[in-house]
């Protein structure tokens, strides 16, 4: 473990890789942390973040710059470790470091372009009838030191250096992450990048810390710890409202920021299917395959209003699938999740087999699965509309249009709702679009929810469940604002104003003022 | 009550407002409603929120200036109302008029200027490698139905058509109201004005209801309506705690704004209390009778650093409040509840009066009260640190600005904090500053956190207890933030986009393209 300066071993059981590639358990082993370590690291982030969250704009941005050179200073090292983990692809890895490090690039930008400080300002206006108006000055803060939880689906992008430390970090929070356990090498490494970038950017050691823990003392000990003000979490359902819970029972309840589960609609409209319902239907099969499935955008459910051009999708899926390679899931557990859920779907009374992906060899590798079944069993049948975690599928052929609205209308909250059609559907997809925006955070067009730009106009959000709260993202720059809260400066002599409410504006940054932006 | 377009007379217990001036009981009585009519209204929400929703800026904007106009259109039968219903002078209640009407024509404002919108463009790269860019655009809709609790001490600012549902509305939030039982009749005028605005405006019914209900039946139904998507609130610990739980219990938890205690610390620096002790005292005394005490932002602590300017402040203090003239209290519930607090101080071993108001004619009429205790004895009793609502405050004598600080750390959140300072005071402020920021929504300097503004600027809010939410304010523009959330749209063709994202900027408002503020 890593508490702030101090590489710690701990006292707990010790935690194993396992490559489930080869069922081989990785040495060393990470012994878990106690109730002391989660202690001092809590201690060395709130002593910390005095000094961090007044670090200049410049020295923030230089700080999550230099995570992002020294994680490629890892160089092979990690990747190996990664691919060791994870059982993930080389390529898909390398993608997933240059993402995590243009994530970190990004959030340095956004702490130097500055409109995420929302600053405002109000002039006094003294001669103002009937009372004189006060000088009123606003900017964000950072809320506090951050717990984040590693995913154990991207070990790079969403783990120890991933979307949640990166934004709390550029909003000035100090960072405590627990590791998740599927990964504890790479967790390990990419630590150790984040503290040679303290020590390089001269921050105070509390800035970050890594635990490790197999049960659940860390990490609830972390959600419950009076210094941590915000929790950062991507995972399962049971999880994250663990989580939501003790963070609600403590006597400061603090906001809990869970990515938890989705199964991301797919409506395939009457136009778009009978156009190219086939080629829909091949380029579903390696959306549904990305990554093995395991990504909280995978395409679980298949909307199609009926037709010939359905049969066309089902034959493009089933080409597509039925000679897909098998591949590797992240870990024994998830494995073996896997073919329990889709064990269950293929002996279902309500459904079908559409397709099922070709022999595996390994251990971990899992078969894609295509399924069938009705509307109305999918209404009343909840076990149908859970989510299944990997590269299983269901498709519900519907009547027309107004049904699909009415199944969506049924639905939970989503992170993502991709539509496919053609211009003969724009009237079907214009009506259903007002149940589709309280229904995800993400709609795309003949598009898949699988890949999610980085970028600053992305939604990786959604209602309840899909997050525990779908006024943020965890994924694009505006994810900053999960962890700041606004101050009121008034009549604040010149000489005790932050600089980004300063007259004549310093940091050269967009304001309000008297409700106008300018860069004055 | 007033369910969408139809008045209704529930069958729940009466109403019956009482006028605090006299003890007399003012007709008619209001009969609670149940279930059924909480039920009733949320369906109304629920059926009005699609439309509602997507109103042009311009037609949400008339509707917030009409229900102003309506207001405004009650006249003196208001005024006299409210007088009735709360003790509360008249130049305040016109006042108190002014500024509701004057938040409402505000929020018209910022629905019109459209950056709450957030509006974010990030154009495809359809060369960039290794993976083209899709083409990606986000904008806030509305959360959804919001249910608004009207407060005890603002019977029109933060009741019926108070900054809750004026920021709700401006939204594009349907807003269900549980009127407080203290102004019944001032709620049902109020409500008969937003009325009229929904049908002037030609709007669904359902876009506002007013319930009644004097237990917890219709309260915690709103909350826990699946209808329902966020709740704002303005009163007590105990009750805003109660929502919390409420909708944390939910099958799909809800964010609720709860406005709940704050005691104000009031710090007196030592060069100021030198220079102007007694004036600082007597503005003091001014501020702490303001609407007798009953306001969330009463000065309720005072941190002076020792020194004969603290003998002055007392002064000034005792002069202006042992000739002050007692003032009515809103209810006859709070008049009890105060006068217990302000006798539990007065008996207390560790506390010394310092001075009482002016003797009471009226049956709830209220003394000001200003106390002292010894810093030990505030750090070690709990109880010295409860909010009493109402014109009473206590005074404790640190030796320096280091004590000052000790002590400010072990506060709660807090609405505001005031430092009054002089110029050889800046050092104590600047090292104090960090720690008034993590414990508060608002800092003044000179000045009292009595008065409100309702601007950009503002906050009104803090860390826990304070509020429910640091990261939001009940009052000034951004107290929109509260009833959004962002939806991305991915590939969407431009007759589907929603105008705020199409090329060409229809509704030429500020948006952020590529990471780029502009407004073409």
């Amino acid at each position: 473990m890593l508490i702030g300066a101090s590489a710690v071993r701990g006292f707990g059981e010790a935690i194993y890789a396992v490559n489930p590639a080869t069922g081989e358990r990785l040495q060393p082993g990470f012994p878990g942390g106690s109730a002391a370590e989660v202690d001092r690291a809590c201690a060395l982030a709130q002593a910390a973040f005095p000094t961090f969250r007044e670090t200049t704009p410049e020295h923030r941005a230089r700080f999550l710059e230099t995570i992002a050179d020294q994680i490629m200073g890892l160089g092979e090292s990690l990747i190996e470790r990664v691919m060791a983990e994870s059982g993930l692809p080389r390529p898909r890895l390398e993608g997933e470091r240059a993402r995590t490090c243009g994530q970190l690039r990004l959030f340095a930008q956004v702490v130097r372009e500055g409109s995420y400080l929302d600053a405002r300002i109000d002039p006094a206006l003294p001669e103002r009838q009937p009372m004189p108006r006060v000088d009123l000055r606003l900017r964000n803060i950072a809320i506090g030191p951050v717990a984040v939880f590693g995913a154990s689906n991207f070990p790079l992008a969403f783990s120890v250096a991933g979307g949640d430390t990166a934004s709390a970090f550029a909003a000035g929070c100090p960072v405590v992450v627990k590791a998740h356990s599927a990964h504890p090498g790479t967790s390990a490494l990419v630590a150790s990048a984040i503290r040679r970038a303290v020590e390089l950017c001269e921050l105070p050691e509390g800035v970050f810390s890594l635990l490790f823990g197999s049960g659940n003392t860390v990490g609830s000990g972390l959600v419950s710890d009076r210094r941590i003000k915000a929790v950062g979490f991507t995972g399962s359902y049971t999880g994250g409202t663990a989580l939501m819970r003790i963070a609600a029972q403590r006597p400061e309840p603090i906001p809990v920021y869970a990515e938890m589960s989705s199964i991301n609609p797919v409506l395939v409209m009457a136009g778009a299917s009978a156009a190219r319902g086939k080629a829909i239907g091949t380029a579903f099969a390696g959306a549904l395959q990305l990554g093995a499935g395991q990504f909280c955008t995978n395409p679980g459910l298949i909307l199609a209003i009926d037709g010939p051009g359905v049969d066309a999708f089902v034959a493009g899926a089933r080409e597509a699938l039925e000679n897909a390679v098998p591949q590797t899931m992240l870990t024994p557990g998830i494995h073996a999740a896997y073919e329990q859920a889709v064990a269950a779907l293929s002996q279902h009374d309500a459904v079908s087999t559409v397709v099922r992906g070709g022999a595996c060899q390994g251990a971990y590798e899992a078969r894609a699965g295509l399924f069938e079944t009705d509307a109305e069993s999918f209404r009343k049948m909840p076990e149908l509309r859970e989510e299944v975690f990997g590269a299983s599928a269901l498709l519900i052929r519907v009547a027309n249009a107004a049904e699909l609205g009415e199944m969506l209308e049924e639905l939970e909250g989503q992170l993502t709702i991709s539509i496919h059609m053609d211009d003969s559907d724009t009237a079907d997809a214009a009506m259903l679009l007002p149940t589709l925006e309280t229904k995800a955070g993400r709609l795309l067009v003949n598009g898949f929810g699988t890949g999610v730009e980085v970028s600053h106009a992305m939604v990786h959000g959604g209602p309840y469940p899909a997050t525990s709260d779908g006024r943020t993202t965890s994924v694009g720059t505006l994810a900053i604002r999960r962890f700041l809260r606004p101050v009121c400066y008034q009549d604040m002599p010149e000489a005790l104003l932050p600089p980004a409410l300063r007259d004549g504006n310093p940091l050269n940054i967009w304001r309000m003022t008297d409700g106008q932006f300018d860069r004055r």
